[in-house]
């Protein structure tokens, strides 16, 4: 499945199509039109509307086929590229093994850690090649993928250059993110302050100046790094200018959203045991919230995010894959749609703007993704559906009857 | 997505390959071979001892590269063929509404009997082929689809044909189930014995004379019929020579399980309050218990089936989409696999055996499918997996690579 070779030019008029501009049907434009010159969209708006300009133009016409199109995709949280896969473990945890039994059997985040830093650069690639691909079929079209199996220079390095290599092969647009303070690999083992040093002084430094962080993250928690490792880290990133972005209060409340509001970070992710005093903290930094559905519902957490909270104090709420091997190897970002209503209750128009507006806004990029209008490039999804609910209805199932990415036209799913 | 179009012969000797031949993981055969003549398998067994014959005849030579071949999957449980969906209803509750907001608005199931009755023979032929397919490219080869939304003569044998019609276009086993003590049509309300004389006395009859009927279904429950009524349902269908199935011990427990053995039903499904005297009662019987992890997620159920005693009992347990627009609208049965292990704790033997072997079983067609065994049909799966675990772990990703369906081969997801 290589679509590049399906690619055509997305240039024209697309007509005979409703528009959700924002992901939001509040916002919906019925009988719209969309037109994209040299790959970018140059006018969006109602059908009716059209300037005579573009109606008497040569440009070619897409007929949308009564199609809703959405702005493509933002997939703003994902470990895409590692070595190998844990499915072995997942069958020895469901016959009954123990976390012992599994660790002693090599298996956890450290066998993780293992295959990716044995992968050759070519074998990373095309291991999360194949994870990529039925993403981008289901519309995706921005993506933030982060480091943190590697544990040492060398390994983030690959991981970090597989990561920006995957965006140049498949046309796709890849942000990436260090997160070099993942894990505690286990030669640094009792000595977690030497490795943050390590984080902090050479591979950040070395990474950066390669120009492969787009931004940083780290994970803190009783069983990752403390709020005071984590604001090391992020003070370094402060010193290169990179944005920063946290894995915070998934399985406790260490107070990590509120460190991570203080440093502006673009986003907080997890958030299962979040406080008020920490949403109040995000919502004056215009910190976003990333919710990750994918993992609730494989860990069988019972403890919500504290969903009403961020909505009173005006959070942006975002919804990604956090594809990994150990907590959330889901390859579906639609799935996390459906995952995000059913089990946490957002509704329609939070669940869609989540994969759109605000998560381009988790990434740092409103500028560029997250939106249909004028001025950027052609990134949008068709989808075969006759209400937006669908789309955050259905499970299981991909409605992309055509996605448009970086300007080029690829088939979807129900193509 | 026509498939049929780019299906050529199955015929020839499949290799570099490992074989589950019912599912089971403990019965797999590394480094196989499967031979396929005039559409049926003819061989299955360790490429070693791969007879003579066979090695030395002029038929095509398939290389599985490295993939796991399973028989291919069984979707013994879907409400597949009706009109409409109720994504806009999924809408309203996420935003609030209550059942009877949603009842005052026309939703519920009587807006799928209404959708279904006022929709065309065609139509619902369209619409059921849209869900059809995604469920094809994942490697079902045999798959159930119920009546129960027309709930008159006419409507009913409009969703059995159309069952039909869809398994002569797209080249799939299609097993009719009679589903009409569904739901009370709203012309019967207060007359459900009127009602269920008209199912027993009028719509079997004629649908079972038209060749239309597999099995004979019903759904037993507070909100639907009593044990009563169910009794005369299924002593009809005994005067009709047809195996019965039931929708038993959903929401409470009537002892439907039970009844649904006493008759020797092929099998009793959802089962989330099922107790120990109805799995006896099955076990001593040979009735399936199909598990339907989909509706237990969307209607976020917190009652779980009772799995061990199922086990201790010695049940056979398959698992289904039971794919409906009000209560499980996904049309992935891998998905159905990751959910019942994660959320049901199924292992992966009993979740693969759950789609295949014993899933057959429940459409009484042990013979036919569930199976990589000589003498039967080409239907099978070639996997892009490393191991068959894989195939439980990863949710909303599809591995198939190559499905054989009817003797023909047809691209998987990951071809
Ligand atoms: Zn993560
Ligand atoms: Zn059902």
């Amino acid at each position: 499945m290589t679509t590049t070779k399906l690619a055509t030019a997305a240039d024209g008029i697309w007509h005979n199509c409703h528009l959700l501009p924002d992901g939001d049907p509040a916002n919906a434009i019925h009988d719209g039109a969309l037109v994209v010159e040299d790959g970018r969209m140059v006018w969006v708006g109602a059908h009716a509307a059209l300037p005579a300009t573009y109606q008497e133009t040569h440009l070619p016409r897409h007929d949308g086929q009564g199609a809703w199109i959405t702005p493509g995709l933002v997939d703003c949280h994902t470990h895409l590229v590692y070595g190998g896969q844990r499915a072995d473990e997942f069958a020895m945890r469901l016959a009954g093994a123990s976390y012992e039994d599994i660790a002693r059997a090599g298996g956890g985040i450290v066998s993780t850690v293992r295959a990716t830093r044995e992968a050759s650069e070519q074998a990373l690639f095309e291991q999360a090649a194949v994870r990529l691909q039925p993403l981008l079929a289901e519309g995706v079209t921005a993506i933030e993928i982060k480091s943190g199996y590697g544990l040492s220079l060398d390994a983030e390095r690959r991981q970090l250059r597989v990561a920006r290599r995957l965006g140049e092969a498949y046309g796709v647009a890849v942000h990436t993110t260090f997160l070099g303070a993942h894990a505690l690999p286990p030669e640094y083992a009792g000595r977690a302050d030497d490795y943050i040093a390590l984080v902090c002084d050479t591979m950040l430094p070395a990474l950066a100046e390669e120009g492969l962080v787009d931004a940083v993250d780290a994970f803190c928690e009783s069983i990752g790094f403390s709020t005071a490792q984590t604001t090391r880290v992020f003070e370094a990133a402060a010193r290169y200018g990179l944005p920063v972005k946290l894995h915070a209060e998934q399985l406790s409340n260490l107070g990590g959203a509120a460190l991570a509001a203080h440093y502006r970070a673009l986003s907080a992710d997890h958030l299962e045991h979040l406080d008020e005093a920490g949403v109040a903290a995000m919502a004056a930094a215009g910190t976003v919230a990333v919710l990750l559905p994918g993992a609730y519902y494989f860990l069988r957490d019972t403890h919500l995010p504290p969903i009403a909270l961020l909505r009173e104090h005006g959070v942006p709420i975002a919804i990604a894959t956090d594809h990994n091997p150990g907590t959330s190897p889901t390859t579906s970002l639609l799935l996390m749609l459906n995952m995000a209503a059913t089990l946490f209750r957002m509704t329609v128009p939070e669940v869609l703007t989540g994969v759109t507006v605000h998560a381009a806004r988790a990434l740092g990029a409103t500028d560029r993704h997250g939106l249909l209008a004028a001025g950027r490039d052609a990134n949008f999804v068709l989808w075969r559906v006759a209400s937006p609910a669908e789309l955050v209805y259905w499970f299981g199932r991909n409605s992309a009857a055509v996605v448009v990415r970086q300007g080029h036209v690829y088939p979807g799913a129900e193509a």
